[in-house]
């Protein structure tokens, strides 16, 4: 059977400050969402890792964020749809240069963050997002979080033209709406490898997730999140490859 | 005769803060070389430029500067050829996928302030951007400060497979090796109209001007950089506008 | 009669980007709300409205905002309370070293923008704006918005050891619970000079204000905003300050 | 005998990116160099290293650097002295504005990075941080690099009346100026412990080192610079601290 691609967050370095495992894990991984210097990176990182991308052959996604360095993207900000279509533009289009002088190209656009949930809850937002992949490419899948509203999006989707790509997660745990359980609530992250390659499992299969009010949730899953930040969740990604691996074989 | 092609710094507001007469000064120039957000302007303002200078058929170019938004770009910084190479793929990728949302493309590629003046005074700099060039499109001309040492400058082109556009200032005294005179001497800029126009006509024609210690200097001259600052500005654009209407009628 | 202070955001211009009208407003107001550098003003620019403060016998508050320098600081952040306390010990400290070089010293803090309108709708917020007066010197006032929920700021206060100006506006039209109307809302903002004076009058002599919905309004003023953007604002300084010396002079 | 200082560059994470071992070095040093936000740091990094700092009783310097956060402060930027001046004043300020809620105050500057190694080479520049310092409180030591140059140091500071702390490194080549030598040159940096404590212990006593050239080079001591980034210099730091107990003892 068909798996879902495993996607990662990569070229998180800024300057002088290092951050997260991309050379170990890209071989590990099908897309790599590459930081587009609104968050994360600098015109260097991307390009280093546009290349490390290129020669293992991953998918390279631009991954644009809110403009707060400092905030990490994280922090939502009151950005018009007029602004967030701007600013996908501006940061989908640095990264497709330094692929054009890598040799390469944009396979899908990813966005980064609180800008990613802010999506995910305002479909207006999302529009915006639309229009920068359809002006810039439309062609190229745009990565939205997998909800229990995904018929809302998909609905979007074919009106604007683009291709959706629902992304899920094996290691954090649902709301019944779909959204992911805040991290400041016990049990959100699952730090368990187990749970998470059974999370994994079920997702690929199109089985339902238990939602944290006990409900069953179906999500749609064409990618699902891993991380490559540390030793643990490098193992993770290997346990999820190889569980992963099991499955294509059937 | 052909006459050099008028260009002009545009998209240089930022945020909240407007700069400039672009609307006003877009229909007389031929080239606008519009900032890319590393020392001015920002992914709205670059959209809205954009969009101004395709409705009025003008070529746009790339115009990236050094990551210095409080000094303008006008501030010489210690970067590395790879460094600068990296930061002009970024920003002329960031300006081409506005320009792709747009209906347009990128014409050519003009360093900004302190980058550019770096570049006409450091070969290994100037390499280093027309690596980016090579890499992003060599198709596209690298516009760089016309000098008494052009043929270093051809050369180096030549090797890398580039092509240049050599650019002079009719507004501007020179020093004797075709490098502008510092603007804190009194003199460095000429104010009387009739006095810019004549040079403008002289450097069209392929005339020498006068340098400033008395010697004949003569520079190619493939593009005339003008501004559109001001009223007073934009009265010499419009006077050399009708000069070179002159000429080309000749 | 006493009447408000009339206070002005000063200092907003950025590097190569003037804004404002900071020499020629100056001589009319009370309080200047000095930027700090996250969302306008650079350390020039800083220094040379101080001085220009001082020369005027004005009294200077630091008008510290989120980091957002391209969205002027107007675009809402989802920060803790916690950064907002650090960033407003950040700025206001940065001001303050302005301020003693050049032989004056804060007199007050005025958030600004978005963090402003934050604070009044969001208590916790506001608490971290003041743990940030009370730590960094709980002499400084802490200009807030002047809502119909001054008590619950009032109560606040006290706990917390701080003192509060109220602050009004003469030009915008308010809610019913005391917020500014929404600037998209047709009549949001008084342009006629004449309503803005009598709404000037109005509060300052403690009268009630007509809110949108047509209900009385009861707005506490210690402090009322005016602006220097351009002309048209500058004449209604001028007829604010006549006003109020006409109600001084009773 | 009086040994040197051992002061340290501290607080040089940033938003999300962790950098240095603050913790583990801080009771080995006498001196925290504390980065202001221009160059590395943000107003919680800040805050938290200020705190830590005043709880082992270590003295808190500020560490201003160009605005170059993506090159680390590490390029030179060509600033005119009164840029440097207020961009001094402006993230001293911003410190002592956090030293304030700590209940801790300044105790000296170090200029950071490029600018002060440009300071070490430009008299004007080195004017410029004077008058910064003059201005926000001349009883702050300014730390200056240690050259062979130190009586015009001397001269200057004793001329704007600032005290000037000479500062030296134990674990670099000096070239017969007193500049350190290039770190792209071999030997440039040592990384034998024992070579480090031997350097430090000769500064310490006052007795000449030699230079690339092989010539003695007697330099001024007050301060010594030491490291917190990785195992390898905090072993350093352990042994130049028992190096100077032994001394201190004499």
């Amino acid at each position: 059977m068909a798996v879902p691609l495993l996607n990662c967050d990569m070229g998180e370095s800024f300057g002088n400050w290092p951050l997260g495992l991309d050379a170990e894990v890209m071989p590990y991984v099908d897309c790599a969402n590459i930081a587009c210097g609104f968050h994360a990176s600098d015109p260097h990182v991307m390009r280093r890792t546009v290349a490390l991308a290129a020669e293992h052959g991953v998918r390279i996604g631009a991954h644009p964020g809110y403009p707060d360095l400092v905030g990490f993207g994280r922090r939502s900000m009151a950005c018009s749809a007029a602004e967030v279509e701007d600013m996908m533009l501006y940061q989908a289009g640095a990264l497709a240069g330094i692929c054009r002088a890598e040799g390469t190209e944009l396979a899908y656009i990813k966005p980064h963050g609180a800008m990613y949930n802010d999506m995910a809850a305002n479909l207006e937002l999302l529009e915006g997002a639309m229009r920068a992949v359809r002006a810039f490419d439309p062609r190229l899948p745009l990565m939205v979080m997998s909800t229990a509203d995904a018929d809302s999006h998909r609905e979007l989707a074919a009106r604007m033209g683009i291709t959706l790509w629902f992304e899920t997660f094996a290691d954090r745990a649902y709301e019944a709406n779909g959204h992911l359980a805040s991290r400041r609530l016990p049990g959100a992250v699952h730090h368990d490898q187990a749970t998470i390659v059974a999370q994994a499992i079920a997702l690929a299969k199109g089985e339902a997730l238990t939602a944290r009010d006990g409900t069953s949730l179906y999500l749609p899953c064409d990618t699902l999140c891993v991380h490559g930040d540390n030793p643990e969740s490098m193992a993770a990604v290997h346990a999820i490859r190889q569980a992963f691996q099991a499955l294509e074989s059937v």
